[in-house]
Formats: C-alpha cells, sequence, structure tokens
C-alpha cells in the first residue's frame, strides 16, 4: 500500500528533437540574441518576460551582489578548485554554500518583514505606523533589523541610493521601498543612531524583490545567481594568478607552529 | 624555516567606506544600471566591459545552458531544498555538483581541442588538414570526438545555427567556429555517419568561448554561471509548485518493495 | 593600515618528513590498528581519546544516522554521480547539503533545550519543573517540541530505548537524559497525547551528546559523520546497480507531459 | 511514448514502524552497540559485516585520510562555515568538494592500475613483468604513476608500512600489496630514482582496497568517509578557537593593497 499519488508537473523546460522550449518561450528564437542574460533570469523566476523597465532595475539588482572582492566564498572556492581542478563546478558550489546568514540572509530577512508587514494589513493606518511597529517589536524581541546599517559602508552604502534611483526612474518603486525607508528612519530614532542605520544593499535589494512580487524565501537566490557570476571570475583569476597554494602553506605553516591545544571540552 | 612568500594579488573588487570597485569600475556608477548580466560576467572573466557586439554573442552563449527542463540537477536541487530550505544557497550548490563530464563537460574538451589545435600550429597547412588530423587522432584513440552529435537533438541541435549565426552577424566568428564545423564534417565522413554528428550546442559554445578567447579550461564556468540561474528558477517553481517529496515518496516506495539485493562484491 | 592581527593556531594535526600527528597522537603507531574509525571520531570532536564505555555509546550514536534507505539525500546524491561520476567527493557533498533542518536539525535542536535548560539554573528546582517550564514555553510560543514525536516510527521510535540502554550499562546515562525522558512525558501530558510523543533518535541522540559535553551546535556533525558513509554506500550501490538515470526519465517524462504551468507570482 | 521501464531496486535500508533495516541486518539489534563505525562502512560499501580481521584493516585504511593538518579543505569548511553557521552540513560539503585529484585522485588510480592489470591477464607471466610492463607503458605516455612518491614525507611515508603491516598481520595482504611495491621498486629502477619513490599512503591505499574486492571506481569514497570525520573535527575546533574571519581578513587586506591587476585575456 502506497501514499496518495500526487502528478509531477513542471513548466520551465521541454525539449523535442528540434527545439527547446524554456518557460513557454522558444529558447532558439525568442530567447538567444532576444534576451540578457538578467532578463532570462526574470523569465526563470517569476515566468514571464520582464519589461524594459523592470530589465533595467532586475540586472542592477543581480548585478549588486555578483563581486565583493576577497569574501570568504571567492576564497573557499579557490581553495576548493586547487584540490579538484578538474571540477569547476564544485569550486563555484563550495563558494555558494557559505552564502548563508551571515552573508546574504538579511535581503531575505528584509523582504520578510516587508511582504509580512503589508500582507497582514499592518499598512492600513499608514506606513510610519507599521514602521514604528516594527521597529518596536524586534527591539522587544531583542533581534537584529535586516537591511539597516553596514560594518564597512558608512554613514550610507552606496548602492542602496542608486538602486532606488533606478527604481524610481523605471516605475518600480512603491510602497516596500517606502517602507524600508521608514524602518531605517524609525530605528535610527528609536536607538538613537541618528544617520547610523541607513538601508543597506541587502535591505534595498530586498525592498525591490518585494516590489517585483518575488517572494521573501527566493531573495537568497538573487544573491546566488550574483554570486555565482563572481566566482566563476574569481576561478578566472585563480587560473591565470593563482593565490589558493600560498593561503593554504601560510595557514598551515602558522597553524602548525603554534603549541598544541588541548581541546576545551574533553 | 617557512616556504617562500608570495604576494597576494587580486584586482576582482576592492571596497571603501563609500566605493565599491569591480574589475577596475566603479560598482554604483559604472555598472548598475549601466551593464546587463551577461555584460558583468563578461568582465568578470575578461577583466573588460565586452563591446555592443561582444555582449549579444556572450548573453546567448550563457543563456544556452540555462535550463534544460528536468535535468537531474535540477531533481537533485529540488530535493536538496526539501531536506534544507534554509539553505537555497546549498540546495543550489548540490545541483551544480552534478554539472560534470556526463553533461558538462564537452565544451570544455571542445574548446580544448581547438585552441590545442591551433596553438601548435596545426593550422598552418590549411584548417581541413588540422581538421582530419584531429579526427584522426580521437579514431585511432578511441576517444569520442567532443561536441558533435546528440542523443536527443536530431539531425540538428537547434541552438547551433542559431548560435553560429549571431556570432556571424556580430562578427565574432572566425577560425575556431569554421574548425568546429570542419571537424564534424570529417567525423561523419571518417565515421560514415552522414548527417549524423553536427556540431551541437556545446560543441557551439566551446567554438565561441575559444572566438572570445576564453581558455578551455574556464568553458564549464559558462555552463555553470547558466545553470544557476536555471536551478534558482526550478526552486521558484518548487516553491510555487512542489514535486520533491513526491519524487522521494515514489521512489523510496518502490525500491523498499523490491527483493533484498545481495552486494554483488562482497 | 590594517586589523588587530590574531595567531592562527590549530591543534588538529601536523606533519614532518617521517610523521603524521593528529589531535597530538602519532597517526602511524597510536590510531592505525588501535582506534576503529568512531574512537578516531570522537579523538577530533573532543581531543582525546574515549573510554572503552564511551566507545560502545559514540560508534552506537554516530551509527544511528548512516542509512534510511532511499532518503532525499541518497537520491541528490545518485544523481549527481549520475552527471559527474569523475567527482565521487562532489555527490557525497551535494547528498550532505539536504541534511538540513527538515532531517536532521531536531538533534541539535534538542540538545540546544537541554543544554540551555540546565546551564540556565534551571534544574535547581528539579528536573520535572524544568521540563515542564521547558514544554510550557514552547507551547506559548507555538513552536515544536524538538526531538519527540515521529511520523514512522510509532509508538516508539525503536533506536531510543537501545541507545539509552546501551549508555545506561556503560555509565554514560545522566541528568541529561532524564530530563530528555521527563519533557517527553510532559508534552503528552500537557497536549493531551498519551504514548505518542516519545524520545525518537535524534532525541535521544541530543541528549547522549549532551552527556558527552558536545556542545548543541556540533550535534548536525554527528548526522554528517554518519550520513556520509551512507552516501558512499548508496553509490557503491549505485556503481552495482544503478537507478538514477531511471528516476530522472520518468521525472523529466512526466512532468513534461504536464499542461504548461502558468508561474503564480508574475 | 515513454522509455522502457526499469524497476527502482535497493538494498541499502528499509523502515517500517517498529524497525529500520539496514543492509539486511536489523539496525537497533544487530549494528548499534555491535558494530563499530569502520565496520558499519565496510557493511554499507560490501554488504556483508567485516571479518574481526577486515574489521582492523579497514578502520585503518578509513583513518589514514582522517586527518592532515591545516588542508585546503579545512579551511574551505571553515570558511564556509563562517559565513554559514546556520548550515554545518554545508560547510562539510564544501570541504569535501576539493577532495579531488589534486589530494585523493591517486588512490583511485593505483587501485585502478592494480585492478586492470591483473584481470586482463597480465599477471601470467609473473607479477614483476606486469610491474615492468605498468611502468614501461606509464613512462612512453609520460602519464605519473599513481599511488608512489610524497612531496613531504621523504624516504618513505610513514604511514605505508604500518597499513601494510596491519594487513599482512591479519590475512589480508596478497597479489595486490605485492604488485604495488613491485611496481614502486621498478619505477625507481627506471627512473633512476633509488629510495625516492616508495609506496605513499593513497598507494597502499588502493593496494589494499583490491584485496578487499572494493572496485576502484569507489576508492575516493574511503577517502571522502575519512575526511568527513576530520572536517567535522576542524568545525569543532573552530568553534572552540575560530580562525577563519582572521585567513579571510589577511587574505582580503593583502589582496586588496596589490596594485590593479589587467586581466591577461582580454
Amino acid at each position: 500500500m502506497g501514499h496518495q499519488r500526487k502528478a509531477l508537473r513542471s513548466g520551465m523546460g521541454r525539449s523535442t528533437a528540434d527545439s527547446i522550449t524554456v518557460c513557454g518561450l522558444d529558447l532558439t528564437n525568442d530567447v538567444l540574441g532576444k534576451l540578457n542574460l538578467g532578463e532570462f533570469a526574470f523569465l526563470e523566476i517569476k515566468g514571464r518576460v520582464p519589461t524594459p523597465d523592470e530589465s533595467v532595475v532586475f540586472n542592477a539588482m543581480l548585478a549588486t551582489l555578483v563581486e565583493h572582492g576577497m569574501t570568504p566564498m571567492a576564497i573557499a572556492a579557490r581553495l576548493t578548485y586547487l584540490g579538484a581542478p578538474e571540477s569547476l563546478q564544485s569550486a563555484v558550489a563550495a563558494g555558494l554554500c557559505g552564502m548563508g546568514t551571515t552573508f546574504a540572509g538579511t535581503a531575505e530577512g528584509a523582504a520578510r518583514i516587508l511582504q509580512e508587514g503589508l500582507a497582514s494589513g499592518g499598512g492600513e493606518s499608514g506606513l510610519p505606523q507599521l514602521a514604528k511597529k516594527i521597529v518596536a517589536d524586534h527591539i522587544a524581541a531583542k533581534r537584529t533589523i535586516p537591511g539597516i546599517g553596514h560594518p564597512l559602508h558608512k554613514p550610507i552604502d552606496p548602492r542602496t541610493p542608486r538602486l532606488f534611483q533606478l527604481a524610481e526612474e523605471h516605475g518600480v518603486s512603491g510602497r516596500y521601498v517606502e517602507l524600508m525607508l521608514l524602518i531605517s528612519a524609525e530605528a535610527e530614532r528609536a536607538l538613537a543612531k541618528p544617520g547610523m542605520l541607513p538601508v543597506n544593499a541587502t535591505g534595498a535589494l530586498g525592498a525591490l524583490a518585494c516590489e517585483l512580487s518575488i517572494p521573501w524565501k527566493l531573495c537568497r537566490g538573487l544573491a546566488v545567481i550574483g554570486r555565482a557570476i563572481g566566482l566563476v571570475g574569481h576561478i578566472a583569476e585563480e587560473l591565470r594568478d593563482p593565490i589558493a597554494r600560498e593561503i593554504w602553506e601560510r595557514t598551515d605553516e602558522e597553524s602548525s607552529s603554534s603549541p598544541f591545544q588541548v581541546a576545551a571540552n574533553r
């Protein structure tokens, strides 16, 4: 006796001998040479081609997290490539595995509070009231408010005004962006940190994802798409000018010459 | 006593409090809203912005492998997401790990024989002679010639003429494309399979990567960039219309009701 | 100007031309042929060799999650191996990526409530009082109590009494095991589900990890060690009797013949 | 129209409400407290419980590659854990992805030449003749002979004599070990490097895997099992005494202060 069967359905893609269909479009005639890569990503996620305005904003969103220099992810990808040069795909995969809560979690966190806030009818008494409630709830629960402040990019994260400007110019800015900005202002007020908690790049990404009706659970995927490109870029550089072996040897040498550490939890 | 130190250098990206530089460009002002995602990928890999012609061709190359329906990679990513929904990045990573020799190895294989063929001066007596030699060497060594033929897309892979047409129209087509076509024709002749070994999509990608001076070792990276996007698309669909649990339950049920298999190599 | 440097220290292992030291022991003379694999894992995690009693219990703990048949992780590993047979390590890695909150999170969750409960002095007024408080807190916050109940193994998870019996016989059972059992009893009482919320295998593992002073953040590592073995076992079977391609083809065929689904969030 | 269906069979494990069967044994009664972790791994791979002699040798084989200090894999796992501390499993997975040809490929390479050599009837004119042929073939093809020589462990890899001694004492040593030793001697003679190409640890592992009738394609799995344990050990240390952030910051700082590198392949 088995479980109740459910049909396996998908509209992502299908092939015949002479055609490949992707999300309802013909790959050869409708996509290749017609859509740029960001537009194809939009099609994959939303199931339709973006408008020209949406295309500009979405390409910019994906571009935001492609490259941030020698991150832990980039170093991990390079070290993995050193050990398995025959598996470039696994080096990128290893790098992506580090795109967790520490670095990418805040985009989805920001999108979540915005989506849940407005979905719950929280905006009816006005967005400023909703922002006040969100900030107060986080402070009461001693939780960090996602999407505001940045350890390095102070007083403002330069990516945020540019992303919001593009959204404004292309008609993609709305209540979510407004709410995100209000949360930042309210947090600075309530925590007495004027000018110190501006919307950061992941907060901007989260707000714009909301404007495009992308579910918050998928926001980390935007970071993953961008970073996969950046990691291939790092492996391209590693091929030209390798540093992984040097990082390994230095780390091994220094840690090997440390006095033996007795484990704390014996 | 340690090893000879080597400086750790990188030109991929760097940040200050108010700016982020990527491959020598200012992310905020030169990239966001200016470059589409494929152009940014070109910048990451080649270290310079593509020309408008190169942009069209490179975006098409990356788009080629984004989506091919319910591949093993897509299924693996969905099953991984079922077990670890908090780690979307790891679901994509798991899917990418399957982008190995079976599915993506031929793009780099094709690029390799083209690059090594022309680099070794093998083209001096003419490309037809070189194609003859490459095919003969593979047949003698009983090795498959990468980049030609396809199990499903027969007699031609619809993506190839489109990619080559775009390359031609945008001035990116040259000796590598020519050599790839000659190898296909020579293989059909030598193996007596007329019309059955056309250049496939990975062969076309390999040839175009050569035209753009991308090293063959990096060709798998082009597939990885595309497929990362496709895998996020599959997870987006899995969120809307999940099938991973059903695939699991069916597989578990059927394999559990099989008679117990004694391992062959006891 | 750089950051404040911190020395890189490690006591895990070091090598000279004629010796390899692991956690302070000589690999060749003290480990090979002397410690079984579970004892070595104990050494790696705790920094010391286990007693014979601890060895029995810890080997049993690690063995608990090695194999649970055709799990999503096993299927994902097999599909990945199909695509990249040259990278067995990446197939195992892909499988492990699915060992997330859905399947392995509860061991660490159980260990966490036990460790935090007793660390906070919560046991001073007696373990039954502490169990009552833990259950009440979870019910009030509408959170699932980790480590109790099981969808399949009802009324009891057969692994739990065996693990607890081994712990008892080998002197490893104590207040954490007691508290875990009290939480189960109290949850059945408070939720009016008599006999339906027994301690499950991950709850037992969590409690025993506490008895061995393993931090809750590391509990998922015990599952990972076991499952890595199980995944290699599945790949061994896949080599003898492959099923990945069949799973792929069935899934692709059925989903390709479904009517095209319009994405819900256009 | 679909493909020819094939049944999905597996003997790895199955569960009922009150029992879990693994490779034909009852997990609760036959495995927990009865088999150590290495014996369970043998069961998973071979489908039967090892003899006591086989157990000693197989546990030693798996233990050989558990820990080798601050390898690229260990560093990659720690960096990944820094970015995604909620996904310990993905940190181990990222580390495993680097267990490729550079570090683990030689065990399978050694096992392959031994298995293919003896399977092809190559041993009929005597093992010394076969060793001569294998070495000559590799030299003619300019291929490295796997399993001999070591960059650090010179003149001998201390693990090898110990593994071969254990195999001898426990009746597991035979023609494969003999052939491996003959290959080493012949290579030293043919390449005029006396005493410089002894059997290394992966060569010993490859030979012993052959003695246990483990297919060469699975040898990397033995390395993967061991190293998964070692990587959990490194994460345990990282929790007690973190170094990943320091490695990241040093690498970022130094590479960020390098003059901008123009990409070589523009």
